[in-house]
C-alpha cells in the first residue's frame, strides 16, 4: 500500500468497531489508474452507489471520492486504486449487533496499490514474458472445486464477503495457474475468483447471467456495452464452456485476458478475443 | 465498546489492509461473563479453533487469548466479550488479492461490552419486564423473508462474512419484534439473525442441522449435550415449526428465550423449555 485515506485523513486503520471488519457490511471497487488517468471512474461510482441502495448504506459523495482517489494517486501515474465504503463505525452505545443502525456515516477507505507483476505499462494481461502467468501464450487456469452460493440478495454487487473467494483462491498455490473458474451449486459457469469470463460461440459473446451469484465486472459491463449486439447474458453449462471456440477473462485491473488452458483442456486464442483486445487498447 | 485489545496492545484501531476488513476473512466469538465468570470458554474455544482449521487460519493461543480477555473484563463482572480473530495484515508488497499469504500472523481484537437491555443479572432473556423484547410472555419473532444460501465450505463457523444476518436483521424496525427466523432457500429452518432455535415436538428437542448453512452455536451445543437423548439434529419444515408443542431460541448472552409468537402464530411456553431454562439457571 502506497498512501491511505480514512475518512479523507492521512490513517492506516479503522476502528475495530467499523461495521466492515465486524461483518463484511460494506462494498469496494479496485480501479486501474493509466498515465494518470483513472479508468472507467464513472462505471465504478455507479456499481458502487447501486451496491450502496442494495445494502441500504448511506451513499458517500463521489466528488469527495474522487478528491481522495486523486489525492493518494498523486506522482503514481499507473497503480491500482482500491476504495472501500463501510456501513460505518456506530456509536458506543449500539455498536454491536447486526442490526443496521439508524444515524451511522459511512466510513471511506481510500488507498493506493502497486500494479501486479505484468501490468506496468498497458491495462492487458499478457505484456510480461518473464511471468508464467501472463506469457503471451495466454493464461492457464483451473476450475475450482467451491461451488458458489446462490444469493439473489447480495448477487452482483462488489461487497464486503469474500470467503467464498479466499477459499476458492485457496485450492491451488501453483505459480503457473493464473485464476479459478468458480461454478455455481447447480454446475452453471459464473466467474473466476477476481475477473469475469467470456466464452465466445458461433461468433457470440456469451457471458453469465449474475442474478444468483457472482459480481457484475467493471470491464464485463464496458465489453457488453461496446459490444452489445453480438453479447448475450446466459446460463453457461460446463459443455458450453468445454465447447468454446474462444474463451477469455477480465477485470479492470488486467485487462482482457485470453484463456489457452483450463485444466487439460486447451484453447486458442481466437479472432473475437483479439479483438476485444484491441477495442480495449484504443479506449 | 469498554475496553479494546489488538494484538495484545490497547488499541481501537485494525490496519486497513486487515484482510478481515477488506474480505471478512476470520471469525468472531461473543462470550457472556457473569459474576467474572466467562461462561462455556472452551466451547467458545473449541468453535474457533475449527473455524481457524476449516479456514486455513493460523490459530491463536488460547492462552494469549483468555489472558486478553481477563484483561478487557477487569472491574465488569457482568459483560460481554467480543473476539475477533482474522487472517491478519498481509504485508505490504502482497497485501492485494484473494490468495492467502503464506506468512501473515493472525490478528486478534478482544473487546468487551455492556450487556444487552435486560440482562444485567441473568442469562435469561426474560427478567426485564420495562423491555417488551424481553417480557415473562415470551419473545414475540418473525419469518424473515430472506433465504440463507447453502454454502458448506462455510456452514457452521462464525465467520465474518455476515452481510445475510445484516440484510434479514434490517428487515423489520419494530421493537415488539425480537429476532427473525431464517429459512434456506428450501424453505428449511435454519437460525434466527443472532440465535440458534430449538422446536418441541411430542417432548422432543428437535434443532436444524447446519451442514449447508447457518453457524453452531455453543448455546446450541451445550443444550444438545445436556439434553442429548431426547435432541435430534435433522431438517425441520416450516409446517413442523408451525405445528411445534414449544418454541424457544438461544445464544451464549441472551440464553434460553422462550418464543410464544411468530408472526400471527401463538405457541406456550412450555415444560421443557422450562426445564431447558432451569438446566441453564443451574450452570
Amino acid at each position: 500500500m502506497h498512501d491511505c485515506l480514512v475518512n479523507g485523513e492521512i490513517a492506516h486503520s479503522v476502528n475495530a468497531a467499523d461495521r466492515g471488519l465486524n461483518y463484511g457490511d460494506g462494498l469496494f471497487e479496485t480501479l486501474r489508474v493509466r498515465h494518470g488517468q483513472v479508468r472507467f471512474w464513472q462505471s465504478h461510482m455507479d456499481r458502487l452507489l447501486d451496491g450502496c441502495k442494495r445494502l441500504g448504506i448511506e451513499r458517500p459523495d463521489q466528488a469527495v471520492l474522487l478528491r481522495e482517489v486523486q489525492t493518494v494517486i498523486a506522482g503514481r501515474p499507473d497503480c491500482v486504486v482500491k476504495i472501500m465504503v463501510t456501513r460505518g463505525t456506530p456509536e458506543a452505545h449500539m455498536a454491536r449487533g447486526y442490526a443496521p443502525p439508524a444515524q451511522c456515516p459511512v466510513t471511506r477507505v481510500v488507498s493506493s496499490w502497486a500494479l501486479p507483476p505484468g501490468q506496468a505499462t498497458t491495462v492487458e494481461g499478457v505484456r510480461n514474458p518473464s511471468d508464467p502467468s501472463h506469457s503471451p501464450a495466454g493464461l492457464r487456469v483451473r476450475l475450482c472445486e467451491l461451488r458458489l452460493a446462490n444469493q439473489p440478495v447480495l448477487a452482483g454487487i462488489k461487497h464486503l464477503n469474500r470467503l467464498e473467494q479466499v477459499m476458492a483462491r485457496a485450492e491451488w498455490d501453483d505459480p503457473g495457474i493464473s485464476e479459478g473458474i468458480l461454478l455455481d451449486e447447480n454446475n452453471f459457469v459464473i466467474c473466476g475468483t477476481a475477473s469475469n469470463i467470456f466464452v465466445v460461440s458461433s461468433g457470440q459473446l456469451l457471458t453469465p447471467r449474475l442474478d444468483r451469484c457472482g459480481v457484475r465486472g467493471v470491464m464485463r459491463g464496458e465489453i457488453l456495452r461496446a459490444f452489445t449486439s453480438r453479447c448475450e447474458q446466459r446460463r453457461i453449462s460446463q459443455d458450453m464452456l468445454a465447447e468454446a471456440d474462444e474463451v477469455f477473462l477480465c477485470n479492470t485491473v488486467r485487462g482482457v485476458m485470453p484463456v489457452t488452458r483450463i485444466d487439460d483442456r486447451h484453447y486458442q486464442i481466437g479472432p473475437v478475443t483479439k479483438e476485444v483486445r484491441e477495442w480495449l487498447d484504443a479506449q
